[in-house]
Order: structure tokens, then C-alpha cells, then sequence
């Protein structure tokens, strides 16, 4: 039941009509009373309205409800865009009856259009009253846009349980702007706590995430804790906290290879690891500048062991790198050692191409690269780059 | 005649069977005096060989002659790749009556793949006895890989004459590596100030270009002057070096377009242009955003005028912004103003939004981005994202 897996939660999705193929739209997701909520936020320097609010509401307040709407981004919509979003997020607390600030708005759709505010307003008495304690998947249902399946996820910790769903298949399909990912859990986190649980267990998995490395205006993660599960504050240092951390964690990985999974066009994730590095951020830069590379990504379409399009997105990466240090693998396939690559790979139909082609047919192809440098690692999560996805982004469709 | 069009340079090119198809695959390039040498190489961490000798012999040296091979790129072959390149150029000094230092290697090829010594050995008495004053298009077609034309340019500059030829299609395909570009003249110029001018002229072009994100191994762009003109030295401050300065640009210029159009699966050149930044850095990181935005990228293949991708781009470039500030055109027409998509550009039938895709479908796709944040301005010459591309890279040939 994903969201509403945990204790304390009711949520609801319908179809209010601000997608013009009449798929649910607008998702509601509220705690039964005082919780605690923690926000990771796009970076993007033009961040949707929805994110500005939500940001500044999630840090100052005690927010207890969301309102997610698909269809429209409300990004690049200036001064109209922060009086849309304010003013649907006060007419759902009217009826929650709660106060404005307790509830935060999240969008992901059209970027520029404007929020669709008549159907919005015309269908909140209907989502306020559909909320339900099994109301998850409805809820993940409503914030998908172009994605083929809706993702969901739960775990267990304990006394606590760990829910969570996720939408986005790409920045924008034709431009539907977002990632958007929210995890609940029924265990009683402080408000600092829980910003530190974010940061150690949902930060590292969505930041790794890279479909087309476009960071959007609206990418929003959010971790809201109930308490509903009654079994007192949950504290770093305790056997339940470590508990909490892998279950929420558990949820975040999950979404996290869903999300890769249904990406625009994919027909293979890569899963690309960098270890051995002076710095994380070091690390973080080589794997996404491989996960990125348009060539890596289309040689992952063709099945193509490429090792010389991984070194060269290593080497352009903008980090220290000591080249007769540099080892790559596909899957467990040595393809580079110490920056060279072995001659004999140049044999097609010797035993090392061979190996490596093969490890480039999986459903999700493991690239390692060691540099050889420290002993800091980080990870990618992207997938390739198909004649699928120029078709989706590409072809224009009024 | 490219390269050969200034005075005092001649050049061959021959099928040594460096490539499996037996095109034309090394090319020679001599001054026939002492001359002076600027280079621009990749800024990749992984260095090709012939690109770590180039660079050592430009700056202590005074080479006379450039060795270019395709078929193999000399790169990820460690300590090999260095004997091999060394070994190719004496060899080829020893032909021309030159030392070893005055020869200059530069390889385009398969990424690994060790040199072909034997064909390369055997070819050169061939290549030298070719060398002709009229030789300048066939080293031009000597050094293409998967290149569907040959690019040259010349240009006049009062008493001197600039020519240049220049390859590259993509970082690689399957797996071949590099821009290289050669731009001669026959103007008196020192090394000093020829390295002013192939950074004052060159260097903004051709980083400008990008074809896929991509900075491959082995780019290369070399300057040389003859002083064949005998006009006497060429110093900044005189016309002369204006001139001079002018047509080499020109060159440049022309060299840079027709690497654009001849990119990868291209079927629209993305011309991006960022004004108003805080500095000039700012205004090319951002400029590079929107260029290789896979986004911006399919939607100039849909001819698709999408602002909300360029925001987004501009957004995510990790440059400081004002939303309130930013300005976008297509073409000339105004699709984002102070951060703002015109709520009328969503009426797909109306004036504005039938006026942008119609700039969309210009053969060259001006996106012009004005950030409000300073004076200074920098571009990219970028392509579109298409089918062809996918196919070229994504499609395993054995």
C-alpha cells in the first residue's frame, strides 16, 4: 500500500482533469495528526514554484498534508505561479481543516503552463473525501505522467513500517518536468533526526539517479514520519534507529531501481560504480560523467563492450585521474588495466570480447571503474540511450 | 588546396592499411623551412600518446612536420602507444632528412587498439615521396575517420594566405576518436605570438563545438606558420596581424561549421548563444548546458520549440541565475521572458507557438539566452539528437 503502509496515513488520487487524457491527476497525502518532514529539493537555479514553497514550509512549519498534482509543472510561471500554487494548497487545508501552511504543494507536468486552478478547486471536496487509510496506490497512481507502471515499495523495521512511491521517467515527455519520490514511516523521528535519516539513506540513492542528466525544476524527494506506530521517539545510536535506516533505505533503493527501470526508452539500466577515488565527489563525477556519456549510453543500447567510450568519459570527467591506474570492468569482465586496454580485446571473437559483449546484454550492465586514487567510492543509477527515447522526446505530438 | 594554399608547405596522403576498408588513412604535412608550431590539445585526463609527445615537442622544440594516421586512435595503450608513436616518427624523420623531434605525431582512430607499425613502416616511402605543393585535399581526406566529407577552408589576408582542413564526427564510432584540426599560413610569425593567435582566434571556436558532451582523447588543433610569404615578421598591433588574425579566424570559423554539420546523425546544427552573464565562463558553461541537453537535443530533432528544456538546462548548468532575469528566443522569437513562458506560447495553434517551431525547422537552430546578470557572452555549436545518431553508436558492427 506503499505510502499508506505505515500507521497514521490516509491518502487519495482522482482524476481532475488537468491531464487531457482524463488519467488520475491530483493526489492527496495527509498525516492523522503531528508528524515530522524532511525535504530533499531540486538544484536547478530555476526551481518550480511548488518546490520554493515546499522548501521554505517543510524548514519553517509543521506541515502535515501534501497536494501533488500531474499535468502541469507550475515552473517558469513567475509571481502567477507562487499565488497558484499558495492559494490550491489553502483551499485543500479548508477542507482538511488545517491550516495553509500545513499543507505543501508538489507538481510535475507541462513546464510554463499555468496550474489548471478551476478543475483543481472543483475536484478537492472529492479527493478530501476519498482519503483512506488504503489509499497508497491510488495516491501513486495519480502523480505518474508518462510513466508505464506506477512504483511503490515497503519495508518493515521493527515495530515500524517503511512505505513509499515514486514517479518520473525522464526530465520531460514532451516536457513534463520531475522526479518526485515520498517515503512515510510510522515510527516517531525528531524533525533534525529525520533530515539526517534523509541524508543518510534517500540523498546518496536519488542523487545517483540519471536518466538524461537534466536535473528539473521539480524534483522533490520527501520523508514524513507519523509516530503513529506508538512506540516512542526513535533515536540515533539504537538498534531501532539502524533498523529504521536500512528500511527506509530498503524503500529508497527500490524506488530507486524502478525509476532507472522505467526510464524513457530504456531497454537496459547501467549500474555504474567508481571506486578508488581521492574524494566521494571525485567518485560521484566519474560515475555520472560514464552514466551520462551519450556514447557509453548508446553503446548499452547496442549491446557494444566499449571500454574506449568509458575511459574517455573517465578522462573528461574534470577529475585527477592517473591514467596507468585507471581499471575498468563490464560485469566482471576486466576491459582496461592500468589505463590500457589488452590487445587481444581487439580479437571480436576471442574469449575477452566475448565475455564482455555478453555482460552488455544484461538487463542491468555493471560498469567498474577503479581509479586507483584513494578510497572513496560512489555509484550511478542510468540507463541507455534508445532509438525509444529520441522517438519519445523527439517526436513532436499536438 | 587547404592546407597547401599558403605558401611554403606540401603535404600527401596514401591507403597504408590502417583501415579495414582501405580508404586513405595517413597523411603527411611539411614546412619546408623552419616554421613556428601553436597547439590546443584535449583537456582529457587520459591523454592519447601522440597527443602527450605533440604537446612536449610544440613547447621545447621547433617540429617542421605532422604524422597523422586514422584507424587507430593510440590511445589506452600505455607505455606501448608511446614507443610505437615515437618509433612511426623517426621513421618518418628519417625519410624526410629530418631529426626525430621535428616530426610531429597525431593518431584518430580505435580507442586501444595498438598503431599498426608494420603498414605505417612499410607505407612511408611512399607517403614522403608524395608530398606534393597541391597535396593539401588528399591529407585532408588522409585524416578522416567516419567523416562523410572532407572539411577544408582557406582564407586571404593581404599579403598572407590561411588554409586549414579539420575531422571529427563524434567522439567516436564505433570507437573513433577525435577532432583534429590544421590550419596553416604562410605568414612570419613567432611562436609567441602564434600561440596568441590560435588562442585568440581558435581556441573560442573550436570549444565551442560540441558534437556529444564528449571531449574525446585525441583532440588536436595545430597552427603552423611558414613565413614562406617572406613579408617580414607579423606583430600584433600592425594590419597585418589583424588580417592575419581575421583569416585565420575565417578558417576557423568555416572548419568549425562544417565539423557541426557533418556531426553524427545531424540533421539540424544548434546554434546557442548566451549573453548578459557575469562572466564569460558562466555564459559558455551555460551556452554548453543548453547544447547538450539531450532534451534541447530531440527536441531540435521534432523541430519541437520547447523553452521549458532550455530553462531547464540553463537552470541545471550550476551557474548562479535570476529566474526574473532570464530572457529565451528562438530563432527571433521571444519564448521565455523574465523566467517566464507566455501562458498564450501553450495555445499550440496560435501566433507565437506556430512562429517558434517554424525556427525550429531552420536548417541552423539559434537559441539565444539572455541571463541579466552582466555583459559578458560566450556560445556553443552544438547538433541535434537523432535516430542516426542512436544508430551509428548504438548499432554493434562487427
Amino acid at each position: 500500500m506503499s505510502v499508506t503502509h505505515p500507521l497514521g496515513f490516509r491518502a487519495a488520487g482522482v482524476a481532475a482533469g488537468l491531464r487531457r487524457n482524463g488519467a488520475p491527476d491530483l493526489g492527496l497525502l495527509v498525516a492523522d495528526g503531528p508528524c515530522s518532514m524532511a525535504g530533499l529539493f531540486t538544484t536547478n537555479r530555476l526551481a518550480a514554484a511548488p518546490v520554493i514553497i515546499g522548501r521554505d514550509r517543510i524548514a519553517s512549519g509543521a506541515p502535515r498534508a501534501i497536494l501533488v498534482n500531474s499535468g502541469q509543472a507550475n515552473a517558469a510561471t513567475g509571481e502567477r505561479g507562487l499565488t497558484d500554487a499558495e492559494a490550491s494548497v489553502a483551499a485543500a487545508a479548508a477542507h482538511l481543516g488545517l491550516e495553509p501552511a500545513e499543507v505543501v504543494p508538489s507538481s510535475t507536468g507541462v513546464i510554463g503552463e499555468p496550474l489548471h486552478m478551476a478543475e483543481m478547486i472543483t475536484a478537492l471536496p472529492g479527493l478530501v473525501g476519498a482519503l483512506d487509510r488504503a489509499g497508497g496506490p491510488t495516491f501513486a497512481r495519480a502523480i505518474m505522467t508518462t510513466d508505464t507502471v506506477d512504483k511503490q515499495a515497503t519495508a518493515g523495521a521493527g515495530d515500524h513500517r517503511v512505505g513509499g512511491c515514486a514517479k518520473g521517467v525522464g526530465m520531460i515527455s514532451p516536457n513534463l518536468a520531475t522526479m518526485l519520490a515520498f517515503v512515510t514511516t510510522d515510527a516517531e523521528v525528531a524533525a533534525s533526526d529525520l533530515r539526517r535519516l534523509a541524508a543518510e539513506q534517500l540523498a546518496p540513492r536519488f542523487h545517483a539517479l540519471t536518466v538524461d542528466a537534466s536535473t528539473s525544476t521539480n524534483d522533490t524527494v520527501l520523508l514524513i514520519a507519523s509516530g503513529a506506530a506508538g512506540s516512542g521517539p526513535v533515536v540515533p545510536g539504537s538498534k531501532a534507529w539502524d533498523d529504521l535506516g536500512a528500511a527506509v533505505g530498503e524503500v529508497g533503493e527500490s524506488l530507486l531501481r524502478q525509476l532507472a527501470a522505467d526510464a524513457e526508452g530504456v531497454t537496459h539500466v547501467l549500474l555504474v560504480e567508481v571506486r578508488g577515488a581521492a574524494s566521494e565527489q571525485d567518485a560521484r563525477a566519474a560515475a555520472k560523467a560514464v552514466a551520462d556519456s551519450p556514447l557509453v549510453k548508446t553503446a548499452a543500447f547496442g549491446a557494444d563492450p566499449n571500454p574506449g567510450r568509458i575511459l574517455q568519459a573517465v578522462g573528461a570527467a574534470g577529475v585527477p585521474v592517473d591514467p596507468s591506474r585507471v581499471d575498468v570492468r563490464i560485469g566482471d569482465v576486466v576491459v582496461a588495466a592500468g589505463g590500457v586496454i589488452p590487445p587481444e580485446y581487439f580479437d571480436e571473437t576471442g574469449d575477452l570480447h566475448t565475455a564482455a559483449r555478453a555482460a552488455m546484454k544484461e538487463p542491468e550492465i555493471r560498469i567498474t571503474v577503479s581509479l586507483g586514487a584513494g578510497t572513496s567510492g560512489s555509484r550511478a543509477v542510468g540507463c541507455d540511450l534508445s532509438h525509444d527515447y529520441v522517438r519519445i522526446n523527439g517526436e513532436y505530438t499536438t
